[in-house]
């Protein structure tokens, strides 16, 4: 098993990562105090609930604690006030007080979900992840959380840190395998912000990542999340550094804001908005190889470098327009200057961005 | 003007208190560099906002700010999750970004609505406080925030504290009489569990306070606001200390929730409850003066002070006995020692209570 701490003061918390460690949540349970007098809710989703719900909720029970479970349906569409006031619900009806934990098991949706569930009832209650897809290694670190609002994403929320944070590799062996490769995009983003040597390490280990060979998977976790925790033990408000998580994001939201529904997975918008971001270095004068390495390692985790090419540019670009911070000639992006490192750009020409996403459709991929 | 600062380390703000600060609250807003490059939102409700409103908006207008305003219904119905999807569409619309400032102008409903909105908008924007009420210099005090659940009250919520409370006495002037003299309870209560001294200016001041005479009125919210401050900077998360401030409410909540729908006002339950706690308090054996004091400065503010006959006492007791930190034979009360002083006895005989809630109906009121 391998262990990282998430630094941030009072609200410090641990990430644990390894196999079966979903039997073990007892035990960990009890070492972080979580009460066994007051019930706790899981909340999980119905495509995780059928695997791991019940083994889950049945541990817990055998020790001694008192868990309450509800299931919400998966996808982006559960993340509502609506689905919030229904697991308050829940909640109330189960009896949890201001000594309950709230638990997430399952993807980002549910931890972010569960997270705000955790953060407002009662003014806030412990709560406790237990990630089940690689992609929420990114979303379980960090502490932000947060419903959907019909007009904006992830617009109401609260910065609510976990009491820890549970990583059961033996629970990802059942993600589909394009969740899989999805969810490496931002192990391997991780990397290109922060630490060249994990680039390299997952240059060459990509076929085991992908057959999810445990050793490896348990390192990139670890990597990843070490990167995220770094960042955001320094930023823990979001006021300047943790911008650099945003590496690739702005091409990639843009994508998936134009792209039909189910059309770009996340990882995937963000794959092509990383090669995107590594081109943009390339005017900044970064080195050749930013560049090419970029592209190798994600096309490596079977991710798409190329933007197919019915995508309309002008959309794209109008998409991207509506952040605020935008003027109206120039832009502010997450640009990487060597494998590893990135620099945050304000001032990148409205027209450069243009060639590029134009150019993403040229790409060889 | 008067100003006491709340002691919360990072989170300490000001709070304001003179005739005027409405027309004046540009400069404090310039003061605490609250941002005229983003929109502001002053939330209001249709009882404060004929009055107040295009006031305050026109004088941040014209000083350069942006300020765009929503309008609640007034009452405890506002404060629900709908109300807040409602209000976060006015934000979003009116373009409000991570550095605007959301502003409470009304009383204890629009403080926690408008609060909680600011809480969960983008994760945390700055709030402002402008009480309109008498009431609400408790409210405004302190960090709660919340809106209602269909089966509980105040479930969904946050600790966020605002950047500052302005207390313009002129706005209190149009509150009906009847507001004033609930108001007044809260205030009273702030004596009766900190401050002996305050307790025997309030039993010397109730005329001046009912006239609504602006001296009398600035002094009382401030000794009021300070005893809230007082108790909050020791406990901000409501893990101890911070218990004291419920004096007069187990009773109190009982009496709310067993009334019809606007029979008593929270200052006149509170009232009410605060006799029962004072009767107990002679059972703990606290001097008589504790009671008749007690009594006497309730009445001379206008409260209630005797239970009226017709409500049932089965039906009051199985109220309290919803709180699940009680036992099927005792429960937690905030009792007064001496004039100024309270503890908390963690083991009061149901029956106790029993009788003393009989025995409110045979006051002398």
């Amino acid at each position: 098993m391998r262990e990282l701490t998430v630094d941030l003061g009072e609200r410090s918390y641990p990430i644990y990562i390894g196999e079966g460690l979903l039997q073990e949540a007892p035990s960990f349970f009890e070492k972080h105090g979580i009460s066994k007098k007051s019930p706790l809710l899981i909340i999980s989703d119905d495509k995780v609930a059928p695997h791991y719900l019940e083994p889950l909720a049945n541990a817990l029970s055998a020790a001694g604690f008192q868990p309450s479970t509800a299931i919400v349906s998966s996808g982006e569409s559960s993340k509502s006030l609506a689905v919030l006031e229904d697991l308050v619900t829940h909640a109330l009806k189960a009896g949890l007080d201001r000594k309950s934990a709230i638990v997430a098991l399952g993807g980002g949706v549910v931890g972010d979900l569960a997270g705000f569930v955790a953060a407002s009832y009662m003014r806030g209650v412990k709560f406790i992840q237990i990630p089940t897809t690689i992609l929420a290694h990114d979303s379980s670190v960090g502490g932000k959380v947060a419903v959907n609002h019909p007009l904006a994403k992830n617009i109401i929320g609260a910065f609510h840190q976990p009491e820890m944070v549970l990583y059961d590799l033996n629970t990802l062996q059942t993600l589909p395998p394009r969740d899989v490769r999805a969810g490496l995009s931002e192990v391997v983003k991780h990397g290109f912000i922060w630490d060249d040597a994990f680039v390299q390490w997952c240059d060459e280990n990509s076929e085991r990542l992908l057959a999810l060979d445990p050793e490896a998977l348990g390192y990139a976790l670890y990597k990843g999340c070490s990167v995220k925790a770094a960042v955001v033990s320094k930023d823990e408000r979001e006021n300047d550094l943790r911008a650099i998580l945003n590496l690739g994001h702005t091409i990639g939201h843009a994508l998936e804001a134009v792209a039909g529904y189910g059309e770009l997975l996340h990882g995937e918008a963000i794959s092509i908005g990383m090669i995107g971001s590594a081109k943009l270095g390339l005017r900044y004068g970064a080195p050749e190889d930013v560049y090419t390495t970029t592209k190798r390692v994600l096309a490596k985790c079977g991710l798409p470098v190329k933007l197919p090419e019915h995508f309309d540019v002008d959309a794209i670009m109008e998409a991207m327009m509506h952040d605020k911070k935008f003027s109206e000639s120039t832009m502010i992006f997450v640009v990487p200057t060597a494998i590893g490192e990135v620099e945050i750009k304000k001032d990148v020409p409205a027209s450069w961005v243009r060639e590029i996403v134009e150019e993403l459709k040229q790409e060889a991929g």
